[in-house]
């Protein structure tokens, strides 16, 4: 049970976990606090929060949790403008994208304060953002993944747990480190291709005649380019070490790749092309029996 | 009107554009000739074709139009068989993804009678295969590219066209080599890419954890690498130039946004995935005005 609540950012991920919370019936207070006045009017409107500030010393003041869900880049301003306040009985968590760069901020924002800060992801979003988007049941049946660091108690770290449980949400543990590697590949990367294939398509001189017979094999594998550009420069810019390696294993795919179909390889192009089917098809029945269970355990 | 119609494979492609034809009503009889007896026997057994047979003899024998709808790989083959028994009036088509591989295989096969063959493309697919994936309305509302030859006849091509819209389909007009340019880029240089990526997470020594937290971008990115490894080798191997040429230019971009992020240029990355959104969001739009309009002109 939290008495009080606050939430730095009320949209899509934020005011989620603020309406999930409530109907969960464990909060007393949910308390927003950004920097967007619209924002907040309209988070207090819909009833994800209780009260709307735009006072830090007030949403810390008294709060037994603290969300940050801005955008990383904002991460560490946002701290530092808590840590003043902050009392020793408030835990400070976060939500974003990526985790090393989120917890190097915490560091220089929180100093000697960083154990009472437990860096979390929940693994949830959709298309719309804004207090709008917010929906009750966006973390039901997803992972948020804690990187807890070595300074937090093992109690801090239950409560943040316990909170997304309240969601609905499924608690993995990774390091920072681990968690950066693996969003870099299979998150953070192919964002990086389906933009840079929108991006190669969309410059070339016949470009209107390319997307003229593009179809649904080209739609579904762009989708992602069609995300915000601002926040993904941000994921790649905080996660850019793990990026860049990631990056550099896949462009010596392409050339080991360019090179058998150089040399019509047919039968090592049929190698690839195969094992990455036969993978594809392991984790989808992977994730269908995981649905199956997850319904079945729910009704 | 076609009296006789005669389909070389008689699976998705060829068999949902029998099954069309005859919905249309334009043809006398539809005759289905391929390698494999058990396929023959269920398209009889559908009413896909009315005669089924192996003989090459007997399929080509008076008919008006033949359809090769085998895999790329099969198509000089196919051809070479029918040229003996081939005469004057009868048109031969294809519908084969690939077209300078095809033309060329077509050359080499028909010789001198290759006016009568009219190279062709419908786009469209399902994730299913063979005579009982066929379905009545999969040409409707969707491209068939007619890649004509300089020495086919105006009427011949018309003749071919005008199959195709029976069936539903809109036809455009390429040259064999704008044909395999443009989807060596919107299809087959994606196709490459998803398979790619799908494989390198597949081989790292952590894959099981990486696949785990592999969300839904990761699965439209890679919902291409499902496809059949056997086909899209085939279709890698049949457009083999054009595709080195798309996969070079996308390994470049890939080289100079790997230096953008090296360098921690947020500017200059933002410029790239803020380009591709908005190329995207614009032709989404188009094919939604399109397939609007579609809508109000087909009720």
């Amino acid at each position: 049970m939290f008495k009080k609540v606050s939430i730095f950012g009320v949209g899509l991920i934020g005011g989620s976990f603020a309406l999930a919370l409530k109907r969960a019936g464990v909060v007393g207070q949910v308390f927003g606090v950004g920097r967007s006045a619209t924002s907040l009017a309209r988070a207090k409107e819909l009833g994800i929060v209780d009260v709307a500030s735009s006072s830090v010393e007030e949403a810390v003041r008294d709060a037994d949790l603290i969300l940050v869900a801005a955008p990383v880049a904002q991460t560490e301003a946002i701290l530092a403008s808590i840590e003043p306040f902050l009392q020793p009985d408030t835990i400070v968590t976060d939500a974003g994208s990526t985790k090393t760069d989120v917890v190097e901020a915490a560091r220089k924002a929180l100093g000697g304060k960083i154990a009472q800060f437990v860096p979390g992801h929940p693994i949830a979003g959709r298309e719309q953002n804004g207090p709008d988007a917010a929906i009750v049941d966006l973390y039901v049946g997803k992972k948020t993944v804690i990187t807890r660091l070595p300074e937090n108690s093992a109690s801090d770290v239950a409560r943040v747990a316990a909170a997304w449980e309240q969601c609905g949400a499924i608690i993995h543990k990774l390091t920072p480190e681990e968690h950066d590697r693996v969003f870099a590949s299979v998150s953070h990367l192919p964002h990086l291709l389906a933009y840079a294939l929108v991006d190669d398509v969309a410059r070339k001189p016949h470009a209107d005649v390319l997307f003229q017979y593009a179809a649904s094999g080209f739609r579904d594998f762009t989708r992602i380019a069609g995300s915000s550009p601002e926040m993904w420069r941000d994921i790649s810019l905080a996660n850019q070490a793990a990026l860049l390696g990631e990056l550099d294993a896949y462009m010596a795919q392409l050339v080991q790749l360019r090179e058998l179909l150089a040399e019509r390889n047919g039968k090592a192009i049929e190698a690839v092309y195969a094992n990455a089917q036969r993978a594809r098809q392991n984790w989808i029945k992977t994730i269908e029996s995981a649905e199956q269970q997850n319904k079945q355990g729910g009704d």
